[in-house]
């Protein structure tokens, strides 16, 4: 697939088959992921899959805690249209993917010392790369943020150094929707280019101004 | 272009021609960014375009401080490695592309509540949005990561809130390398798939066994 065809139109995917991925697809989604570029060349990211109904259903459950309190930040119509929002699919998805970053390391990272965070913006690189591949190969990915991360951790039973950048749904998705899910929704509207994009100096308009439409 | 190819061949360019993009090209880049998925809809990636000498010097000299720093953290034939990289382009590539989150918002944005630095990760994947459709236009970007954060901030100017993601340069590079520059060096080498892709569990050798080549 063209690289601006699959930039285009991904999405992220909530509604999945339960179908399982073949393994050579797997393998160069995850190919993909582990050649994006990495400060130092310290390929920080590990790609943790999880099939286990159990650790699903756990994850599942920290989603569930962590919707109900995010929910509440909102009231009124936002509240009640957060509310129709189906937000993950972790249960109906056949993987799960956990891309974590491990931050140990035996010498100074080239290029980290003066922004240590850089291995995790890394990681992130690896993320999109590897979502771009799955909407070439046909394959929906999630984000699923609203999660706990020290609890994530404790069910993961991750070392100390590494982290969790991304807990991913991967699968076939029902449909690729031709917009976000939440623009189509009316949740917010796609900002023009203009508005985000700024010669020589940053100026941006004051919060108040972009309130969600 | 396609898509795995470009992954593929996409190369942290630190050697431009300083010949201009135009300005169609470095649209369809930006526009490649802003397609990436944002945490809640929320595009909070903002795209600083630098060409002013002086900027790009004041730069260019924060940069060099940064790197003193960072080569002494090594000794001996490390440290002679390091002093032979060029790790940076800013003064001769055409364009600065410095990539800025805003994080300010007029209400929670969704899905950001339980791991607040997802707007980040949302502003890195737009980076490799636009680092891939660069690459297909034949458009070198290089990641500098060795600058202090809050002397780059106080050279850009940029109010509370805001916050500095990527400084990239943007030209045409003088060649795509075959191979990533610290991996064709010897400085490390490429990982194994297999030891970065996990079953279920985590479980990774202690850092000591990682020492790089």
């Amino acid at each position: 697939m063209d690289i601006y065809e699959a930039i285009r139109s991904r999405r992220d995917v909530r509604k999945f088959r339960t179908d399982p991925i073949p393994d050579d697809v797997l393998e160069r989604i995850l190919q993909a992921g582990h050649q994006a570029p990495s400060v130092g060349f310290s390929q920080p990211w590990r790609f943790l899959l999880i099939r286990s109904p159990e650790t699903r259903q756990a994850v599942r459950h920290l989603f569930d805690e962590a919707n109900e309190r995010a929910s509440a930040a909102y009231t009124g119509e936002r509240r009640a249209l957060y509310d129709t929002f189906k937000l993950e699919g972790i249960l109906e998805a056949p993987l799960n993917l956990c891309v974590l970053c491990d931050r140990r390391t035996a010498e100074p990272t080239l290029g980290a010392q003066s922004i240590p965070e850089t291995d995790v913006l890394s990681t992130c690189l690896a993320v999109q790369n590897l979502w771009l591949a799955a909407r070439a190969e046909g394959v929906g990915i999630g984000w699923v943020s609203i999660l706990d991360p020290s609890a994530l951790r404790s069910v993961l039973e991750l070392p100390d150094g590494v982290e969790i950048v991304a807990y991913l749904c991967v699968g076939y998705p029902e449909a690729f929707l031709e917009r976000p899910m939440l623009e189509k929704a009316g949740w917010r509207d796609r900002m023009p280019l203009e508005e985000i994009v700024f010669e020589e100096h940053f100026e941006s308009k004051p919060p108040e101004a972009r309130k969600p439409s």
